[in-house]
């Protein structure tokens, strides 16, 4: 009996939301790496961004999230969005039973791996850097870690214009990561789900020693690992389907997220979650 | 009878709204122009910013805000904010029986007067800029008036994040504005309220015979001729009460907040709306 609830519920699909386009580049990690698994995805664009909010307006709308990825039947939820995965994630353990990942953890633990000078640097949103999360968790998965933390909160619309002169972007750069570089750190997490679309330049400045972490590799790993253990998975060779909601209408959405997602994105059905 | 009402009314203070903190630039100047005026001002701070969303839920999140101005029982409401002037404010005049007071229209007057070529750049965010508003209202006054329009969306985030590096703001400016230099208007309307924080830099690159236009003082000029039009105007010279509302945490919000007020701010209170 157990065994074919499972199997039923294994066709059903991966739930992923964020506040906004960020949350594609986690799921087309997972496009890559469990292709044959659907997605139904949500992003909060009547919220955005989640960044500048408080913890409680960010718990609100994640739970507001959570609950209609659910009704979608999913049988896990990613939380892609680093300011709801270090400021809610806590508390919305508790208030829901679905399995649920954060962006989180999964980039700590590969960031204690990576290092083998214990000294990281952590880029984040304001509300994410804020929250403590990053160097709570690193410094629970490794004691003598020192972390380098800083806000930039100019990536995140610099991304979404589409932004295209490179010296603005390298001066911004410069200017947040000056600092951090003459730490000397060793790692750098890239600590919300917009960065990877800076990663070249980021690492151009930080220079090649430094290993640039993002969270879409290792929460992928960590995702395949939770299906697999409750029987979850979904077997088979047929590409998983993808849908993609969003709450508000879509200004640039099919074509930036285009570009988080590396793949053409069909359909966004706009939905109202009142 | 009518008129005692009326004299009972004029005590009321003005209410203001915003999504966030730029509505602040039109109290400062309220503040000036009327000082016996006591103001209710509300920040929609957990759904900032309004520029990036839609018609329909700027719509929504502007009635929400000035059902809250009305609770406070204020005699008039100043849409202090461009993108819900320029997306809902004809919406909003229909719904409300308060005295309504957008930012557009009064800007778009004063530039109607002030240009002598009759050719006008417009700057906003994305949500004004793709409303068409001010084209369409500079046409109303100025029919052989030619504009220009140019959506801005790395000026609000970079007066939000109170970034200091001149030369990454005057790069921004130059990238945004070159192409309405080159259009050799006379006039340009800075039609979003963060952009009088860039306005020194905004006049060096466009050079000192480009008249720049903002809201704050043609709107507070307007307003008094409405108050007096209505003999609402409140007499006597004790200085009136500023009450600061939020409905998130304010997250630098008192130290940015106060740049646009040009005065302390001593109490903001966090409210929910729910």
């Amino acid at each position: 009996m157990k065994r074919s609830k499972a199997a039923g519920f294994s066709k059903r699909p991966i739930g992923v939301f964020d506040s906004g386009l960020g949350g594609l580049t986690v799921v087309r990690e997972i496009r890559k790496q469990l292709p044959q698994e659907s997605i139904v995805y949500f992003g909060d664009l009547a919220h955005l961004p989640y960044g500048t909010k408080s913890k409680r307006q960010i718990t609100r709308y994640s739970i507001q999230s959570i609950r209609f990825l659910l009704k979608h039947r999913v049988k896990a939820v990613v939380v892609a969005c680093n300011s709801s995965s270090s400021a809610a994630f806590r508390y919305l353990k508790k208030y829901f039973s679905v399995p649920l990942l954060d962006v989180l953890r999964p980039a700590v633990e590969l960031s204690a791996c990576v290092t083998k000078t214990s000294r990281v640097g952590v880029i984040a949103t304001q509300a994410t850097i804020d929250s403590g999360a990053y160097e709570q968790n690193l410094k629970r998965v490794l004691q003598s870690v020192s972390v380098f933390s800083k806000a930039c909160p100019l990536f995140v619309p610099l991304v979404e214009s589409a932004w295209r002169d490179g010296r603005v972007t390298d001066l911004i750069i410069r200017a947040y990561l000056a600092p951090l570089k003459a730490r000397k750190g060793d790692t750098l997490i890239l600590g919300c789900t917009h960065y990877p679309l800076l990663k070249a330049r980021i690492q151009r400045f930080m220079g090649s020693a430094v290993k640039l972490v993002d969270s879409a590799q290792p929460t992928v790993r960590e995702l395949t690992a939770l299906l697999r253990e409750k029987g979850l998975s979904r077997s088979g060779k047929k590409r998983g389907k993808l849908q993609v909601y969003v709450n508000d209408q879509p200004r640039n959405f099919k074509r930036i997220g285009e570009r988080f997602l590396g793949e053409s994105l069909r359909q966004i059905r706009v939905v109202s979650l009142d």
